[in-house]
């Protein structure tokens, strides 16, 4: 079902752009567990809109109301359910995408799929506001992964042609995640970071948006996390993360670029540390026949150019059946990527907290 | 489940490299549907080893054994179920296996899954020899589709550095579709695909593999097909197609690449075309928000060089705990790309037929 | 997942009898139904406590917010969301559970499985309050059947020892279907009615409870819906049934009664009425082989006593593992079957609706 | 899907009364399993055919071939697939079914569903036989089950009026459990038995047929297995048992009797025994809000008679559209309640093997 995520977790979103709350509700998580509000609203906070030029406007204080699942600040066993209100929608700024389609946007294709009724404002249920619950969902998970020694990071690796250097896929660096856990802008490559913020500034002043690629990393899942063929780690993952708004792409381990090689180059010789079974490089990203090897799970992320564009773009009108000119105003991110960073890290926390669950 | 994909239509696959029978059981067909049952060998011998110097020489007819779901050749409403025998089995071919996994392979995480029990005859039920049932199934499904008038093929889009061109994402081109479909070696452009066999050859003289892109389109899907955030066409069709071996990473319509681009120069203009609605470029890859936009479905497909190397390798003894090394020897593909083509139709059709009958 | 059901639509119930909000998200409802809201809240309060003294006194307006899914009234496609605030939660009645389980509650079996941090308040996720959400979206998918001419109904079949009367399983009695969803307490026969509330008057004044058996009757399904083996029509209600708090036994058609009769007795002669496929008796209860016949869908349903009484019951301390005597104190219902009704309805509209959707 | 059932296991039955062959293919049972296969064919030639007088002439030795998931015996972690072969089958018995549905059989139902190209031979899919595969299925879980401390038997509880004694519920009859595991004709009560066969004999002599009521029980479950709402033990069990052609009721613990009792009659005291938290009495059957309470798990289970009978029947004529005669030959068991006893077993076996592994 479109809305419900998982296996031993099941994760199940509402809400719409402008609709008076966006939620979700989790059920499965184990009884007993105390949550960290203020480490949960930190994390909330890092995908919140209007912190800097690169982000729209939007601006929600979206702290989320729980509703049930919680007894003293623990899980109770029962579905944890939270909800966060939208207050600041202006509805006005939408009136004309209800007859014409902006451009790679999903307006036509919720227009087929659910006709005359469907909501337009802000983009419905497709809007990136309802990575808010994911991210909600996604942070409880990170908590209780954390417990277990798991760890999930994530950078923008790419912005435009500026890319920031990638993760070291066997060690982890302890200070480095902990900066990008608190970064505004989260990049390993501080200059590169500069140079992408400049670009985005750049192509929001010419009304147009930008693309990204994020990479996440998961340090300390032990080997032997997930299932053959179709419920493999990279199954899972990858049934989530393209639950993101504008992902196109993902690759794990060397990805796209293992095509380019020779097995000699992309295999990873298997080697003993601390009596303790591991890969000497970790091209494979962490997982072999859909199972974690203990080696650190890494990933990218591709995300499209946020499709709001202020410049005139050529779309059609539903009613008049003509082609027609389109100028997109109100309140947009002209490169989302910063913010989905921890979208992508919400995502893989579930995916993985399901995947350890289901593998007990 | 890990061997069960698929909402309104459901299939299971069984078996293991080295088990008497490979099959799967599909759940979910509409009844009275006549099976082409040359069509459907034709396809699987798409993916049948020992054809090529390219290929495994190991040599079996695969001829599916139908034991449940037909009444006359036609399909009767209950669970379709097949089996193919495996005939040419050298078990003997992998006695050091159970105790040094090979780089790249899943013996170490299936170890550590399944433990002393596990099978490790030809990788067990992580071979390759999995994607014939998933080759049936998915050829069934495609019969179904064309039926509706929906057309899926796919080409080695690239061996090593080698690269063919890439498909039109706008037009189908029928004479394309049939040579594709009766290649011997799947490309677009002879040239490149002459390159591509020297290539694999060279890498095989020199005990390596090589790994390659295969990109697959599906013409004449209606719009609307599809549903948002868990069970869009991306979501649906990448944790099918991570269920084929070798797989890391998967790209929809420009991909990675858009994450390079400008919103301006990756959006789609809607445009009216025989009175319907279209874009005039795909960028997009048929796909908005989860949802078929009535455009070519196009993806592509990373797949990393065969693990099975002859070159020695670093690897390590489960019982010694102790590193050696390991000289892979036995029957393997150099290069699994080309007989992956029609492994990645299937799974697409299969993708792609449950969405759109649980889109009714 | 525990709180989830559903195939083509999902319904996930959230809440505890003593959280802030009890609620439910339903995905995959078609867009662009009107929702007849009076109508809904006309349902919803024929479950609602507090009416008359075979209830508990407990008093809450349980008017549900719609949090998601509509536009101006209409359906839109994504997940319906809606929650009920509880209002009337006076924790302070149940400091004694924590130690001491009532029998026959989920008071130990929850201690079990979820430890100390399990919510005990009012039942916590055990409480028949789950029920309201349950009968929101009940309500909602009933709406839905209605366009479709499908009408399902209940009334209360007995108590203790009085029966009322056995729906006519052949033939739709308008005038009978109108006084069952506005009556306060809907039996067909009234003088069965009136020593049913004496009996259950009596139960109370004794300080004890009763049980009973709720008919449920579907009329109007087309044949063809539902599917053999473990998603027949009788899979698919009872195990939304047994969802219900207190069902200790469910029977379709005939049902135990079957086991008793001949098969000449016990079958149901095919006939042909204005010019559709009939059967002469509906002993079957209107499905055969899991699937609708085009006959009334007929099932009963057994709840046990509430096993809240005042009179002293014989439990033990959990913290001291010694065995205690124990008086259950508190508001709660002598007789939960008559408010059991409308639960059974929305229950079996839930499992209608969905499976009619899934057999198109 | 009709023919999967499972959360953690997940069986997939394929196949038709008259297709080459049946079987079914489990997955996620652990590895490293040894099966008894000796063990197994002894619980599969229980609900076998042609034993006696009261049981279908029908005469198969009904072996498993295993196709895959095992290595020397032992489960290996791939999915188990088996198959029985369909050997005596007489297709020329059942050529006017086509045309003339047998009352209270699925064949209408069928016909509506699958129209012209459903497998009428042998009722299909929806053939007893099917019952085969779901026995292998449950009898591989019951040994995981037993290697857990876990054991389950069922008797025949009633054949037309004639009824065995219950099972006690509260302690388990090793003595009792071994005479009805090895028995041609399971109660507990021998005259009973002497009865019933009697009145099966009695009713086939007379060209008709008999219902029956099976009752289960399983011990040694530990407390705190299932889940609440939609996942209980009542609701799992049932939504398999329903999966047993001819079920059309289910009652746990007390049943539809605890409607007729008070709450004092009916709640069940805790104690301590052994320094485990027990019922005195169980009239809850082992199930408190869908979770095992450390009790013995009892139900009931409603078999209607068999409806083929040889005796003159009225039904219609598909193709004319007017109404017929019908006369039913062919073999047949004038009651099917001896040999669904080891298909409750089975299934009670799955579906508490696979909640076992869900709570873990």
């Amino acid at each position: 079902m479109s809305s419900i995520y998982g296996t031993k977790i099941k994760i199940s979103i509402f809400g719409q752009s402008h609709s008076s709350a966006i939620g979700v509700s989790i059920d499965g998580l184990p009884a007993g567990f105390p949550l960290d509000f203020d480490e949960l609203n930190n994390f909330l906070k890092r995908r919140m809109p209007g912190k800097a030029v690169y982000s729209t406007k939007r601006n929600e204080p979206d702290e989320p109301e729980f509703l049930s699942g919680l007894t003293d600040g623990f899980t109770c066993g029962a579905p944890l359910a939270a909800i966060i209100r939208n207050t600041d929608t202006r509805s006005s700024d939408y009136d004309t995408i209800k007859d014409i389609p902006r451009p790679g946007h999903a307006d036509y294709t919720a227009y087929v799929k659910y006709g005359e009724k469907r909501d337009v404002r802000g983009g419905g249920s497709f809007s990136g506001r309802l990575t808010a619950p994911l991210c909600l969902a996604g942070g409880i998970c990170m908590q209780f992964l954390q417990q277990k020694g798991i760890n999930i990071a994530a950078h923008i690796y790419k912005i435009g042609n500026i890319q920031d250097r990638q993760f070291d896929p066997v060690s982890e660096n302890e200070e480095e995640m902990c900066i990008l856990k608190t970064a505004d802008f989260p990049v390993l490559d501080a200059n590169a970071g500069e140079n992408m913020k400049t670009a985005i500034i750049k192509a929001q002043q010419a009304g147009d948006s930008l693309g990204g690629i994020v990479e996440c990393i998961a340090f300390g899942i032990p080997p032997g996390i997930g299932d053959p063929i179709f419920e493999g780690m990279e199954n899972r993952i990858s049934s989530i993360i393209f639950g993101i708004p504008a992902v196109k792409g993902i690759e794990f381990g060397n990805g796209f670029s293992a095509a380019e090689l020779l097995g000699s180059q992309n295999n990873d010789a298997f080697i003993i540390r601390n009596d303790t079974v591991k890969t000497l490089t970790n091209r494979h990203g962490g997982i072999l026949g859909g199972i974690t090897s203990g080696m650190p799970v890494l990933f990218r992320v591709a995300f499209k150019p946020t499709p709001s564009i202020s410049a005139e773009q050529a779309s059609i009108s539903l009613s008049g059946r003509k082609e027609v000119r389109l100028s997109i105003t109100g309140r947009h991110d002209p490169c989302i990527v910063p913010r989905a960073v921890p979208c992508v890290e919400a995502a893989a926390a579930i995916a993985v907290y399901d995947a350890l669950l289901d593998s007990q």
